[in-house]
Parts: C-alpha cells; sequence; structure tokens
C-alpha cells in the first residue's frame, strides 16, 4: 500500500479515532483518548489535518483554566507536527437540552442557546485557522409529524444560519460554512435530509453565498442515493465546501465504516469524481476527511489499524482511477458509450428552439430505429472499471 | 364515507385506471380502457380532472387521422362530463429510443428527439388547457457511474427544461412546469432523485420562476424520506406546483398503492398539511391528484373500486385534519408542546447577533437544566393525533 | 378510548418506561426510575406484567446484599399490585465483555461467561415465576465477514442454548425460550437476522420441543418483511412463545416506537391475527408484551403517556379487527375473495397426485381464460378494511 | 483475466441472456434470443451449464409439433457443444392466471392447474438430465393482509411441494428440489421471504431430505440480510442445493446486476465461502448458477460482454479468496482474531452444565476486565481482506 503524505490532505474528527465505542445498547470499550495524542498519533500516519465539535476538544464543564490549558496543549501539539485544522463543528445534539434541536428546537430559549453556543466556538475556529466551519443538525427534526411545524423551522434554520454567517463576516473569520445532511437517526426524520434538501435551502438564505455541503458518503446511502450522483450535484452547483468519507452498507442504522468498507464501487466513482472525474467539470480541492467509528470490538491499536485503512483505502483507489482514465482501452470504451458526447450541449452554436422545431432530422426524419436498437456500452465500461478495481488488469 | 365531489378537486392520471398491469414478471391482466370511458367514469366517481402522458392518450404510431378522431373523442367526453385536464405530461420511458434517458441521454440525436416529443405535446396540452407540465425523467440515470458524467447531464436536463420554458413562454401557454424527482427503478440511480435535489436545481435555471416540482409519496418514501417533510420544504420554498398522492411501503420497487395504503400515519400529516397545516404557512390549492396503481389481482370493478378509495381515504383524512386542528385538547397539547412558538423569531425584532451575543440570559445565566429535563409532549400529540386518526376520540 | 385491564394481558419491559434516554449521539434525558415505581405505574395503567433484563432490575456490581434487598421490594410490590412477571432475559450485550457476542464470541471464555450468566438468571426468573425468558443475542454477528465463521457460531449457539434448556429442564423450572431475531443494529449483521432464521435454527436444536420465538414487529419491518405474515408463519409452526410489539418505519435505525406508529395498517393486521384472524389457524394466546422506546423528548409524564398509548391503540385495533370479522359486508367481501377457499386442500380427499395429473378439467379442460380475466377482490377487502380502521363504517 | 472453464462450473438461466429488457416502464430493447443460440454463445464464452423456465424454452401456446422441434433443437445443441441443463424450474409468475399465485392462489383451480404445468415440466427437467429443480414462488403472496390467509396458504404451499416430490420420487427422476425465498416484488409481500423463512417451511414437509434453498444474492440483500451469511446457515443445514449469483444495492426494486456489481465486498466473501471459507464447515459443491439482468441499456454485444463479466469477476474473486487463505499475515490475523476458536466448543469434552456452573474461572473469578479491554482484531482482518480484493498486497 501506498503510505499517505500531507499532501494529500487527509484529515480526520477528534470523535472518530477518540470515539470510545458507548452505543445506544452497551457501554464504552475503549478509554478516552487525549486530543495530544489523537494529534501525534494522526500526524505519525500522514494525516494533515485534525478537526474537532467544541465539546470534543474541550469537555462540557470545563472550568476557565482548564480550558486554556486544553488549548494551549493542543495548539502546541498542531505545532509540534505541523497538523492543521482545517473546520471545526459544534455538538448541538449531545446535551439533552437538544433534544428537540438546537436551532429549531420549539423552545426558543433553546435555539438562543444553539446560536450562542456556535458563536463561541466559531471564535475558536477562527484562532486554530479553520477555514470551513460544518453545521450537522442531527436533532433538528421529529418523530411526531404534528409535533413540528416544518415551514417555521425552516424559517428558524434560516435564520440561525444567516445570523451566524453575519457574524462570521463582520468579524472578518474567512470560514465558509458548510451544512451536514442526514435522513434520520438519532431523529425520527431530520430536516434537510440529503444534499438536494440542503443545497435547495441554501438558495433561500440571505448568505448563500459563503454556506455549501458537507455531505457524509453513508448518510445519503442510508437514504438509498448514490453518493457519487450527489456530489456531482452539489459540485455542479459550486457548493461542495468540504466532504464526509466513510462506508455505509444502504438503508439502516448509521455505521459510520472505514472509506470504502461499505459500497466499494460507489467508492471507487466518488474518488475518482474527487479526483477529477469525467474532464471539464468542476473540481474539489478541500480535505479529504474521514468522519468514521472505529468497530467496538477493537482497542487502540484497531483504532489506528483503521484509521490507517481509510487513507490507504482511498490512495488505493486514487491510483486505479488514474490507471482507468490514463487506459486507451477505457478512454475508447467511454467514448463508444458516448460519455464524452454528453458534455456537448443539444442545440448547436446559436441554435434556438425554433429551429430545432423546424430540423425535421431532429424528429420527422429521425432514424429512430437506430436509437432503439444501439447498444451503449455501459457493459463494457463498468467491466473495465472493475477490472481496474480488482487489479486485475 | 363522504363521497366525493368537483370542488375537492381530485384528479386522476389517464395511465393509472388504464394500467394493464404489465409488470416486470408478468403479463397484462386487463384490458385495454378507452380513455372516453376513463373520462366518464371517473366523472361519475366524482373526479374533476384527469391528466395523461402523450402516448397514453394517442397511442404511438397512430396516423394523423386517428390521433384527430382520438383527441376529437376525448375533448367531447371531456365537454359531456366537465372534467378537466389540470395537466399533462410526456412519456420519455417507455420507448427504446429513451433506454438512456431523453434530455440526458449520451446520445445527443436522442436528446434533441426528447425536446421535440415534449414540445409536441405541449401544444395539446395548452389546447386542452392544462396549467401545469410534469417532467418525470425516469430515464435520466445510470446503472454505471463511469457511464455518466453527472455535472454534464445536468448542464443537459438545464438547457432541456430552459429551451422548452422559453418555448410555452413565447407560446403564452400560461404553462408552469413541474419536476418529478424519484431515486430509482427503472434506473439503478435517477437524476433528481428526490423533491430536495429537484428544488436545488431549479434554482440553477434561467426560467426558476416558472418551474416548480410534482412530488409523489411513495417515491420521497422510496428513499427512507418523510413526504409531510418534503412537501412542506416544497411549499415553503414556493415550489409545491402539483402533487402526485399514493402509497409505499418503504424503500423497495415502486407500489404506486392507493394513497393512505402505505404509511397511513404520514398520509394523515400529509391530508392536513394540504389542506392548511399549521397556520402561517404557505399553502396547496392544485389539484389532489393520485398517481397509483390498482392490484394486478383486479378485473376493472377492483380499479374503480380502488379509484374510489384514493378519494375517499384523502376526505376521511380530510375531514380528520379538521376535526383535529378544531379540538380543544389538540390546541392545547399543541401550545404546550411550543409548537406554535416555532413561528416566532429567535431573534426578538430589531435584535441584532450583537445583541444576542451581550444577552447574558441566552448563554452564561441560561437556565439549562430547566431546559434539559422538560418534556416536549410530543408523545400526547401523537397519542391525539392517533386517536383522531382513529375515530376513537 | 377503552381503558386497558388485567384480562388483556398487557407486559412492558421495565427497560422500556426505565429508558433514560441516552442514545449514541446523546445523554440520558430522564432520571433512573426504580423498578418498584415502574411496577405500580404499569399497574396503575392497567398492564398485568412487568419483564426485566437481569441487568435492569440489578444493576451490576451490586453486592448481594443490595441484590436482595432489591429483589425485596420487588417482590413486594409485585404482591401488591398483582402484576406477574411473565418473562425475564438477560443482558448479553450492554457490557464490553460482549462486544463480539455472548455464546458465540470468538473469545471462548465470553462465551462460558455468557452461560453461567444467563443460568443466574434463570433462576431468579423461575423464582419470580416466568414461564418465558427471551434470548435476545443483539452482539451475536459482526461487521468484517471474515472474522466470524457462521456456521461454527451456530454451532456454538445452537451448543448454549441446548445447554441452558437442559438445565431448565433438569432444574423443572417449567420455562420455554424464545428467540428475538433482528437483521443488524448494533452488529453490521446479527445472527438469526429473522423471524425465519430463528425458526430453521430452532429445528437443529436438541431441545428444538421447548424452544420459540419472540418475534418483536421492528426487527421485521427493518428487514423490509411483513410482520404480520411472519409471525402467521411462527404460529403455523407452532413456535409463537412470546411476541414483542411496537412501531417502525422501514429498514432504518431501530426505532422502537410506540405500537402502531408506524405501519398502523399492519398494526391492524398484526391485532387481528392475535386475537383469532382468520378461522381455522393455530392462535396466540401469551402476553401482549411492549418493547418500546418513549421518545427522548419526553420528561416521565410523556413515558406514562405512551406506555398508555402502546395499550390503548392495541385495544382499538382489536375492538376495529372484531367489528371487521363480524361485518356481514366483510365476511361476504373475504368469500368473494376466496379467502376461506384456501383452508380448503388442492387435492380432494383421498386424491393422489395420479388421480390430479389424470384430470383433464385442471389442465388440458382447464377454463384458464375464466382464470386470467377474474378479479380477486382484494381492493374490496382492503376498502373495507381501511373504513374499519379510520373508524368511517 | 483468468477465461472461465467447463470444470469451473458457471451456469447461466436461458431467461438472463435472452432478456429482451422490457420492463415495467418500457419496451423491449433487444430482439428475441434462440434458445440453440444461447446454448452456444454461453459454450462458447466457457459456461457449462443452461437452465431454463418451461416457458422460456417452449413458448405458451406452442403446438406439440412446435414443441417437439425445439427441444429437438435444444437437445442438438447441447449435444454440439457438450453444454449440460444442471437446472429447470417453471414459470408459475407470468401469465395473468397466476396473479394470485400457482400453488396458494385463493382459487383452488388455480392451485391444481399449477401443479400439473410444474409436474410437465419435470418430466422434461428429468429427460435433459436436471439434478436440481428450483421453486420460485414469486407470486405466493398478498399486498393486502385481509386477502390472505398466510396459515392457510403455507399448507397449501406444504401440500403442493409434497405431492410434486412424491411424484418425483415415484418417478425415480433423481431430482432435488430447491425452494427460492425473495421478500417482495413483485407481490407486497411473498411468502418464504427470506433464507431463514424457506428453511423452517422446509423442516414442516413431509419430504424435507429432498428439498432445500436456491438462494439468491439479490433477494436476500433486498432484505437488508448479509448474503454470505445466509448461506452459511444454509450450508449449516445442509440445505445449500443450488445457487443464484448477481448484485444488488440494497433494498430497492430487483436490479439482478451482474455479480459483483452491488456489494462488491459481500461477494469476496460469499466466493470464499462457496469455495471452503473457514476451514472445517459444510461446503458447496453445485453450480455457480448466475441469475442476473443485462442492462436495458446494452444490445446483444452487451449481454455477452455481461456474462462473461459474470464468471470472470467470480473467477478473480476466487482468486483471490485462495490468496487471502494462504496469506500467512492473514492466517496470523485470523488466529489473533481467534476466528478458529469459534470451532471449538464452549463445554470441554464431557464437561456437563454442572461443572460448568462450578467453574469458578469462568465467572466468580473470570478475569473480565481483561475480556472487556482487549482488541478483537476484525481491522486488521478486514485491512489485509481489502487489500488482498483490491490487488494491492
Amino acid at each position: 500500500m501506498v503510505a499517505p503524505t500531507r499532501e494529500d490532505r487527509f484529515s480526520f474528527g477528534l470523535w472518530t479515532v477518540g470515539w470510545q465505542a458507548r452505543d445506544l445498547f452497551g457501554e464504552a470499550t475503549r478509554p478516552v483518548l487525549a486530543a495530544v495524542e489523537a494529534v501525534h498519533r494522526l500526524s505519525d500516519l500522514g494525516a494533515y489535518g485534525i478537526t474537532f465539535h467544541d465539546d470534543d476538544l474541550v469537555p462540557p464543564g470545563s472550568s476557565p483554566d482548564e480550558r486554556a490549558r486544553i488549548l494551549r496543549e493542543f495548539r502546541a501539539a498542531l505545532d509540534e507536527t505541523g497538523l492543521v485544522v482545517p473546520m471545526a463543528t459544534t455538538n448541538l445534539f449531545g446535551d439533552p437540552v437538544f433534544k428537540d434541536g438546537g436551532f429549531t428546537s420549539n423552545d426558543r430559549s433553546v435555539r438562543r442557546y444553539a446560536i450562542r453556543k456556535v458563536a463561541r466556538n466559531l471564535d475558536l475556529a477562527a484562532e486554530l485557522g479553520a477555514h470551513t466551519y460544518v453545521f450537522w443538525g442531527g436533532r433538528e427534526g421529529s418523530e411526531v409529524d404534528f409535533g413540528k411545524d416544518v415551514r417555521a423551522a425552516l424559517d428558524r434554520y434560516r435564520e440561525a444560519i444567516d445570523t451566524l454567517a453575519q457574524y462570521v463576516t463582520d468579524q472578518g473569520y474567512g470560514i465558509r460554512f458548510a451544512l451536514e445532511p442526514k435522513p434520520n437517526e438519532p431523529r425520527g426524520d431530520i430536516l434537510l435530509p440529503t444534499i438536494g434538501h440542503a443545497l435547495a435551502f441554501i438558495h433561500e438564505l440571505e448568505h448563500a453565498d459563503m454556506v455549501g455541503i458537507n455531505p457524509e458518503t453513508g448518510h445519503e446511502q442510508m437514504a438509498t442515493l448514490n453518493y457519487t450522483h450527489g456530489i456531482a450535484q452539489a459540485l455542479w452547483a459550486g457548493k461542495l465546501f468540504h466532504i464526509d468519507l466513510n462506508g455505509q452498507k444502504g438503508p439502516r442504522y448509521d455505521q459510520d465504516l472505514v472509506f470504502g468498507y461499505g459500497d466499494l464501487l460507489q467508492a471507487f466513482s466518488t474518488v475518482d469524481l474527487l479526483e477529477g472525474g469525467p474532464p471539464g467539470g468542476p473540481g474539489y480541492d478541500g480535505p479529504r476527511h474521514f468522519d468514521y467509528k472505529p468497530l467496538r470490538t477493537e482497542d487502540m491499536e484497531g483504532v489506528w489499524e483503521s484509521a490507517l485503512a481509510n487513507m490507504e483505502t482511498y490512495l488505493a483507489l486514487r491510483e486505479k482511477a488514474r490507471a482507468f482514465r490514463a487506459d486507451p482501452e477505457v478512454q475508447e470504451a467511454l467514448a463508444a458509450a458516448w460519455v464524452p458526447e454528453l458534455a456537448r450541449p443539444t442545440l448547436a452554436e446559436g441554435e434556438t428552439y425554433a429551429d430545432l422545431l423546424a430540423d425535421r432530422s431532429a424528429y420527422e426524419d429521425f432514424d429512430i430505429d437506430r436509437a432503439r436498437t444501439q447498444g451503449y456500452g455501459f457493459a463494457r465500461v463498468q467491466r473495465l472499471a472493475v477490472e481496474h478495481l480488482l487489479g486485475v488488469r
């Protein structure tokens, strides 16, 4: 396996390798992981960045002194290793106060508290040099349809994001926001459940320009959706600000597996797209961020093993994607399947709909039987892709 | 059961009651249903409208004379019964020519043909008085990730919709477009898979103003999504132009059950929302359109029985929704759950973020324990809702 | 709503109303509920039974004295209220020691410990008069296919169950075992994932006679399966020893909603079947046990509200099922749909396959067109069922 | 890629490469494929067997002469190529007569007709040398719970299977039956929905010995289930009589993708298990049968390309599975994860439960902290598996 390097821009949430593996049905199986140790170990493994929720780094209830000490030590570890903090986020889901959500809680005092909690951590994020601030509204939602006025909730969501965007702008923090969609869990239904819903919501914001999305592989796949298609639409809209890579086996509980350990074939096309994909489209150049949970059966050795596996799998897929794109037979197969042809406008340059309506070759004289019987050659494209993926070409 | 009337504005696709029940695994079990008979029977049952795909009404390959005769008889039946055509749409999925999609086929000649096919039927739709034109791009998608450049496909999708929107505008047809999302089937992954993706796409259109969505109950539920939440977001965005009601049992093949025969509890909140929902939000006043498939086990008697069942179920739920909203105990329970409070902005009138940051009661002095331990009362709201639904209050 | 009584035989897990609402993403929102209080409150609400895991009742780590005191007080509460303990079970999932399972852990010493933990609680279960002992192997499974030898795991599973069955038999405890299937969560894949797999497994046991199943509504629905069909097959096999009723919205995380708050229409057929269903089949006469989680948003008032809702919903559905079966129009519709005809053997009494092969009316002269075109009348049956369910007949 | 040979025992359904790609939403895109051509092409590609439904081979409505001619030509092609017919099956789902099922239709005359149709094709299967006869009851089920008495339906299912088993036995056909489970589609819910349900059902048969199962990859995955686990349970029960390999992307419509094109990682463990898996367990030595549908976008060239892809992917995975099992580091990792330890009984040889209860080291003195904190090393096992799969070791 190729070893990861800083240039690969891999980052991890502190909460990932630090997950103590307490779940709904059982107690923690691993000890607390100090943030400083996480920084050092991730650095050793070849990551370039670490990210955090406010409460991951500074445990709730810490005194100002404790907070200061923790931050001092964390900064020292960053300095020592060269690791950066490309992104930070807020925990608006763990504290019971957020049981009905933060920005969209039916209780207005909770909504106000939530905005304050974010603002406080935005200051820290800016100070640590983060350029992206993620919002995962895991508790914004409901189990009882009649208990949540969704239109009002979206008004409040917008109000919160716009208020905080104004704050960041005025402070000159140079931070962009990235909304993270999820369909359900821990709420029965979560607001902004998919990439699409989040993108649509952003358009309604006053500060739409500085807000994009942070889609997570597993969250889209929990909703049966194609993650590669989803991030392609986000790229198309210029809104792929950050990314959470992991693995998931379709609609079920949120598994947060290692990247590639869910739908490996789709992970291949995801990496291909992130690394450029079909030529011509807008690309992604942010961090490759892993948001996964080491299996609860593992001790710390297994944690680091799995952290490395995320990066190695990504790198292996990247290498395969490059070889795939460079393979003349693949290029020939893609051309035979007219894949590049889709970039060509349907109307000729300068052609109007009136011209098209008048073009008998397009309809009246169209050789429809040819088009009905021709093969698109996708079977061949897929066969080549799988051969590259399996390393058998 | 209350009987449906014209004022209820129920409409059906000609392809619903006319479905011959040929499926992937078996042959048709019912005879062809003449459009004229459909008009009469639906009218007798109390519907107000009928909708169609071009090919439903005029079989592909009909001669100009046959087409003229069919349309003449169809119009006569409409006149006789008073039934209207509130919506029409194009079949861009049945003909093998569309096996890789219409607007986003890799084959440009197919894309051109598809636009022409739509334009032709738009003329007919306008002539028959339709105000809404639906686009369900069931074949726009892929099974092989590397076989479809999604960013280019979205370019082509936009090009097609904008071209046709310009055509409709120039013709003065008074027609609005409604995109219908679906996650998969018949393609492995379909473009614009959910309400959210379609809404986000619309924002990228030149003619965004005249394009909204036509969400179908089952299509969202196939992707594990809450349909009521989805149409609430569409209403919030001012984009719920039309609606397809039916039933579905979660992620599996597209069932197109009778409305309410899937998630009945959610059907209740759907009807409540369509009929007004929580006060204050933008509402829906279009047709209540059913897009379902009568069970393959049924003969024509069963077809009409199920057609009626759609309307009766809707009416029963509407009555229950009204009773629910009017029930003082419900109002009290909703207030106790702060449901109406969510409509109140989080910041006071004129309050800035600076004011909020300076408000010690919002954070430093916030009685967080009260907020952590309070109950939201959703259990009670749900219990009352279920009592109303079951008719046991 | 009709109020529940002892005769209705409703029971609850201590862990249901006692759930403190700590989940994977957040801390507890409710205080500890004393078992004694649970007994009194459930009794007041009309339940007849309470069930428990060993660790629910006696917190792990309790001293022998504490254990004795807890049990004494629990028994006193039972005596005082008349509540019974129809079922008990073991927690083989919460302690980190079981992170790779109990009976099927790769670590043999854990397997031995697990059997001992069960044996200990079987003694208590017998003492408290339980007749059923449930086995939910929530940690028996894997996330990594190559990490678990499934055939060996099933050998160990069988060994554990048979060993414990022998123990119970020898002790004369009069207890039967009930296996509870679940497809996934907390493990990526759980062994014995559905009713079917558990039933099949039982056939391989030495003590097959004393082992049945305890299917949970939501667990089957997480696997897209029809719960009513599942328990019908269990009844057919004489293996429905106990039942866990709750609600679930299809494949997603395990929601443990109130019974009926998931697929309400299917809950109706479930109750109908439990109360007798179509005449003739073997029925169920065990407790109606609810295994649900009160929403995390609720305080204790909401907990009791939701506990009551389970029972009330069941009773409402029971009343509707009786009315449905008694309705002459329903009986007529069922007969028209040949539902009772299915109980009639396909071969006549005494008829052999040779007779059938010689019966020209069955094949050569069969009026296949009649059978192809006839309607089965299921649309009507469903319409009547929904009318009864909604209370609009 | 390694080329398939006869020794690999690959077989295909005639209906797979012969699928004309007519689906619920569109017309056929490919011409009829003559059975004789299918035989020759599959033989050329390296397959060893071909399978069929009665109606695939002999179109319904064929005259006796036509039937004789078709069979003669088919046999000649088999003779010429050396291809065998290891399995055959009956189409009990395509004809409208089976709209409510065959063996479990509410209409008794349909049930009788179904048994006759099977018996007729059993004669042909025996004549062609098939050793396995598959029963896929795709229409045995319901959409309306109250329309189907499931207990009675299972009685009828048993009656039909036992009747036909008796027939086969008496004829001395040397054929075994294999039931194929599926959760839904084309019926809303299908009887015997999973491997487990089918295995459990078999135990209730009079002729249980000669009945096993034919599980299909995608059918289990449609129900969120782990296919490798499922076939392991079937092997454990001695009931894996035949197998249908293909690909599927979780709960959604039945995709019938090429083997490996769904969950590729699980396909790897499937092949590993079929080729032996962890040592010691009962194995599989039947045909590797592909039941897939070539994409509707493809012409016949794409059909053969995809047919080949099934075999090549299997062979590539087989080679990787062998390398995985032979890799000393893998063996070391499996041992470190105690995978082989699970084959060791939990009780020592001759140990009774009384001995175990008396063993203080098993409970009272058990070093539970060691067991709580130890890592199981599954992360390492999976990392090695993925490295082998990707060919990067």
